[in-house]
């Protein structure tokens, strides 16, 4: 069941840090984790809102305990109803690196899985998310024949009279790649996050990502490889998978010339920061399929997982990383 | 003279729109200009904050027409007083690509510049701002070196007891690169942007900036090429020149499989956002000089422009620029 708990925009209205932290003690004592959306350096609350300090102070004694029963997942989105969900056995994902991949036509490397996936849960029509692109009509229709080939009609969600409306209508959901930044902004301002994060996690209702909207469907957007266009009101994201994606990872040049930082370099940069959780490089052609708690790589390129102070781990197609899913 | 005016924390804290939009009036009538960080998709306004909408609305009215006379420049800062700053003459700046570039040590292509604007101010010691990278005390070692070699003495940051006051002592300031998220969210955590401001647009202290130190130079800080790996309070930066920077730029690679998008796709999409000003892709080895109202391009390396719906165009070292600052 997906519910509201308290109310935590409630909170930063009357910016009382007793309320909040009554709250957050609560999810504390009933969750195996409170995800890591919710960990100081990613906490959205602003600078200026009273409780950040406090907040800041307090959250590393919220580490979670391994003692505690992995019933519960927490997932915070800022300024709005926290929302809790019991169990994820109906967990239905499958999410792209990208799109495009060198050899393939749009979207072919990934026919097979699309295929399953949408049959998996008896799914004819696919509500499309084209809001990473700055033209939707154009999107919609460039992801429409691909799946059309494949027997699936697309509706895009920006011809809906009612956006929220039409994902707790959706039979399956697929959010395409462009600019994180972007997508996750309409995500907030459509006030879609918690639907559609409600459906996934809840109903299994079929998730489907591609590069951006890939990064948007784990706890936060911290791994995109998209410039900063816009600023959304936070970086945590749909929280899907409790770990980071990075779409397009691509190894370093050794013959490069140039000077800006590899992938690897800005990942572990990443990993600098406390608390940060696992990072899932796929290179383009790889995919993740998670199916409530197991999780694989799929696809025809492998993925090379980053996790804080370890060596990177190359994992190929085939590879079981439900491990990533605790 | 730079000085606090009305204090823009107050109104959001009172949440008063007229209070807010008298504010605005008044720079409007003053001014040449509001920078781009106080348009609407810039606004450091919060969703959630009442003033967002109404000043969606409002503000396209208060684009700066040319008949006003250019003597103010207004520099917004989210969630605390606004400065102004009376004529630009004094501004001593410059702005690196990047301190490595392929075929020189570390920032021995800058070596003449440097010296260049350190004498200009004769300024002997310079404020070294490590906060981009993690290991301070190692970035300011790094630093020190080369300076040396040139006959100035580094004093960085994060050893002063009151970063505030180093700030107003600094003879020259000098930020360098690594994540520029990091680099803004420690400038406001710090409270040092409007200081810094204020010292390189008002005192004409030299201002030397290098990757992310260029970036935060700028209007804001939505062309880094760096992860989000952690959520400033606002991507607006110091302000320094009205338009922004893209360091590190590099052309597309013709023989590349990858399929993310090239450099000039993501400065393309920045610029399907409306109102977002010019972008000039600093290549490795490019840098710029501005001194009061004028700026040109140096180093060893050229400079692309890009503005919304024209063609890039190309500035090699020693060209003209300063229509930018216009």
């Amino acid at each position: 069941m997906c519910f509201p708990l308290l109310p935590v925009s409630f909170f930063q209205h009357t910016r009382c840090p007793v309320l909040y932290f009554v709250q957050l003690l609560y999810f504390r004592h009933r969750c195996e984790s409170v995800t890591a959306a919710a960990y100081p350096h990613h906490l959205p609350l602003q600078r200026g809102v009273h409780l950040f300090p406090f907040s800041s102070f307090l959250l590393p004694a919220l580490e979670p305990s391994p003692s505690l029963p992995p019933t519960v997942s927490i997932s915070y989105i800022p300024g709005r109803r926290p929302t809790k969900t019991m169990g994820l056995s109906n967990r239905n994902l499958l999410l792209i690196s990208s799109s495009m991949v060198h050899g393939y036509g749009y979207l072919d490397h990934a026919a097979d899985e699309l295929k399953a996936i949408l049959h998996s849960a008896v799914a004819k029509r696919v509500l499309f998310v084209p809001y990473a692109l700055r033209d939707h009509e154009g999107y919609a229709e460039k992801v429409r024949a691909p799946l059309k080939q494949l027997g699936f009609e697309v509706e895009s969600i920006h011809n809906a009279s009612d956006p929220v409306a039409a994902v707790k209508d959706a039979e399956a959901i697929f959010i395409g790649g462009g600019n994180t930044f972007r997508l996750l902004k309409t995500l907030y301002d459509m006030e879609l996050i918690e639907p559609i994060h409600c459906r996934a996690l809840q109903d299994g209702v079929p998730y489907i990502g591609s590069s951006a909207g890939t990064n948007v469907a784990t706890v936060n957007i911290c791994t995109t490889n998209d410039m900063p266009i816009i600023y959304p009101p936070s970086f945590a994201a749909l929280n899907l998978v409790p770990f980071n994606i990075n779409p397009h990872y691509v190894d370093p040049d050794v013959k490069s010339t140039h000077k800006g930082e590899t992938r690897e370099e800005r990942l572990r940069q990443y990993h600098e920061e406390p608390g940060t959780p696992p990072v899932l490089g796929l290179r383009e052609g790889a995919m993740l399929r998670v199916q409530g708690d197991r999780a694989e790589i799929r696809g025809v390129a492998s993925a090379r997982l980053f996790r804080p102070n370890k060596d990177a781990e190359e994992y190929t197609p085939g590879s079981d990383v439900s491990f990533l899913l605790n």
